[in-house]
C-alpha cells in the first residue's frame, strides 16, 4: 500500500468485514472539529481572495508564525510537496527518513538528486534538506532549535529547509512556530490530522519569501475550496478545542500504547496520532487484522513495521485490542 | 480587475452597498445544482482513490467522453490550466483570444513563446494551440470539427491542442464530446459554470494520454476534496436536471439580452451563462453600476468592453433595468 485511508482497496482485497472496517490506517484524529454546515455560498460562489487573507491571519495566529511572514494556502499540505521540487534548481537533496513517501518520490521525480538518511550530520553536503516532525511514522522528534541553525546555514548558501508539521499540532513545543523565517525555512502544515478534516484539503505553507511567493503563483488564484475556506477559519479559531482534543488525544495514545504494548510489541513510537510497532512477522500480521476488518498501514519498503492511528470509540479499543491478541497467536 | 467573483474588492473601492450586491461579475448559474448535505466522512476522510474512479466514470458519460478516453480530476479546471504548460518542452503558443487570462499569462509565465491572434489560420505556425469554446467573454463558439481536424494536424507534428469548455454545458452541440481521442487534444471541463459550484473546486481533463498521466502524476494522490468528490458524482449524473437547466438559462439569457438591448447596447454577445456588451465609455458605467451595488465583469485589456451574469431572480433583472437606464443616462 502506497498511502493509507484506501479503504476501497482492502475491501477488493480482503471483502466487507461483517462489522464494518475498523479503519486504523492513517493518522488522522477520530474525532473531526465539529463543523457547522456551510454556507450556500462557499460552494457557488468564487472563493473571495479577501477571505483568503481572512484566513491566513488566523492560520498565522494559530501556528505561532510572526504576521510578517508569508504564508500561503492551498489544497492540502500534498499541494506545496507536489511544487515545491519544481521551484528548486535541481540540486542535491537530503530526505531525513524513511519517512513520509511522497517527499523523496516528488524531489527524484522533478529530477533532484535525492539521498535518505536517518541523521542530518551530512546536511551540509544538500542544497535542500527535507524533514517531517515530528517524524511519520517514527515519531522522531528534532528539536527547533536544531532546525533554526540548519535553516540558517542553509540560507547562507542558498539552500533551504522543508519541514513538514503536519502532525506538530500534537507536540506543539516541536513547531518551529514563531522562529519561521522570510529566508532558507518552509514550514508545512495541515488541517487532515489534528483536526480530522483530511477530506477537506487544506494546508499551508510558511516561511521563505521568495518560496511561498512561487507557491502562491502555481497554486493560482483560488487554490482553496469555499468549504476548506470556512471550515479553515472556524477550526483555526478555536483554542479550547485545540487545547482540550490535544488532552484527549494523549489520554488515548496512551490508551493504544498500553493495548500494542500488552500484545507483546516491544518497540512502541509515534505521537498522539498514531503509534508505530516493529514485528518480524508484520506482513502477516497486516493480513490477518485485515482479514478481521482492522484496517492499519503497513509499508511496502519496510516490512516490519505496522502504523496504528487511533481507534474513533471504546468499542474501536476493544476490537483492535482482541482482534491483535487473536492474530498475534495466528502469526507465533 | 484580474477576475469576477471578487466582491470583498468590490466593497473595499466602493464601499457595501445598501440593497446588497448583485454580482453579475461572474459567468456562473446563479441556480446552483441542489446539493444534499455532505456525509460526515467527506470532510474527515482522505478522499478514497475507488471513488474518484467512480467519479471518472460519471464524468466521462455525462460530457459524452468514450469509456478509455484517458481522464483526470482536479481541484477546477483552473488547476490544469496552471499544469498544462509545464508538460510541453517551451515552444510557440496560440492562444485564441483575448479571452480568459490565465490561458496566455500562465503559458508565458512558463517561458513558452505566446501569441494571442483572433483567428485559427495561423495555428499551423504554433506548437500549443489553446482555445476556449465557447469563447469567454465573447461567446463565439467553433465547430468541433474544425477542431478535431486542427488536432489532427497538430497530432502529427507533436504538437497539442487545449480546448477549455468551461462554458460547453450551454452549448452542447461546440463540445467535442465523443470526438475527444487519445493524443494530440486535450478538453477541460468545470464544475464552477454551469452546476453553478464555483467554490467547491472540481474539474477535469481530458484526452492525450500522455498529458493527462502527467497532469495526474502533478496533481497528486488527493488533489479532489471529499465534497466535491460526493457532489460531482451527484450533479454529473443528473441528466433531468442538466436538461431543465439548460432550457431556464436559455430563456433567462434572452431576458438579459433584451435589457441589454434595451439599454442601447447594440453588439451583445455571450453564452447562456453570460453577456457581453461594447460601449465606449465602459469604464464609467463600470463605476456607476458598482456605486448602485450591481458588480459586473470589466476588462483591464479591453476597456471597452463588460460582461454581465445572469441575475438570480426577477429582482435581480428589474435592478439591473434600473441601475443599468440610471448609468447609461449619467455616462451619456
Amino acid at each position: 500500500m502506497r498511502h493509507g485511508g484506501d479503504l476501497a482497496a482492502a475491501e477488493a482485497a480482503f471483502g466487507r468485514p461483517a462489522k464494518g472496517w475498523l479503519d486504523l490506517s492513517t493518522g488522522v484524529n477520530p474525532h473531526a472539529y465539529p463543523l457547522k454546515p456551510f454556507s450556500a455560498t462557499a460552494l457557488t460562489r468564487l472563493p473571495d481572495p479577501e477571505h483568503v487573507k481572512q484566513l491566513l491571519v488566523t492560520a498565522r495566529r494559530a501556528y505561532g508564525w510572526k504576521p510578517d511572514v508569508p504564508v500561503v494556502a492551498g489544497p492540502g499540505a500534498q499541494a506545496m510537496i507536489q511544487l515545491l521540487p519544481y521551484l528548486r534548481v535541481r540540486g542535491s537533496v537530503l530526505v531525513i527518513g524513511p519517512t513520509y513517501g511522497e517527499h523523496a518520490y516528488l524531489w527524484a521525480r522533478a529530477g533532484h538528486q535525492v539521498r535518505e538518511a536517518w541523521s542530518l550530520s551530512h546536511a551540509e553536503e544538500s542544497q535542500v534538506v527535507v524533514l517531517v516532525n515530528p517524524d511519520n511514522p517514527s515519531g522522531r522528534t528534532t528539536e527547533p532549535d536544531v532546525l533554526l541553525k540548519l535553516a540558517a546555514d542553509l540560507a547562507k548558501r542558498d539552500g533551504l529547509l522543508v519541514v513538514d508539521e503536519s502532525f506538530a499540532d500534537v507536540s506543539v513545543e516541536t513547531s518551529m512556530a514563531e522562529r519561521v523565517g522570510p529566508k532558507g525555512l518552509v514550514v508545512l502544515r495541515s488541517l487532515g490530522k489534528f483536526y480530522g478534516l483530511a477530506g477537506l484539503r487544506l494546508g499551508f505553507a510558511a516561511g521563505d519569501a521568495e518560496m511561498i511567493s512561487e507557491l502562491s503563483g502555481e497554486l493560482g488564484p483560488w487554490p482553496v475550496s469555499g468549504p476548506a475556506l470556512e471550515a479553515g477559519r472556524a477550526a483555526l479559531a478555536d483554542d479550547a478545542w485545540a487545547v482540550s482534543t490535544r488532552l484527549q488525544l494523549t489520554v488515548e495514545a496512551m490508551r493504544l500504547d498500553a493495548i500494542l504494548t500488552d500484545a507483546g510489541f516491544e518497540q512502541v513510537r509515534g505521537c498522539d496520532l498514531f503509534r508505530t510497532v516493529r514485528h518480524p512477522a508484520a506482513g502477516t500480521l497486516h493480513r490477518q487484522l485485515a482479514r478481521a476488518g482492522v484496517w492499519c498501514r503497513a509499508f511496502d519498503d519496510r516490512p516490519d513495521q505496522l502504523r496504528f492511528g487511533l481507534p474513533p470509540d471504546d468499542e474501536g479499543f476493544e476490537r483492535l485490542k482482541a482482534e491483535l491478541s487473536s492474530a498475534l497467536k495466528t502469526a507465533a
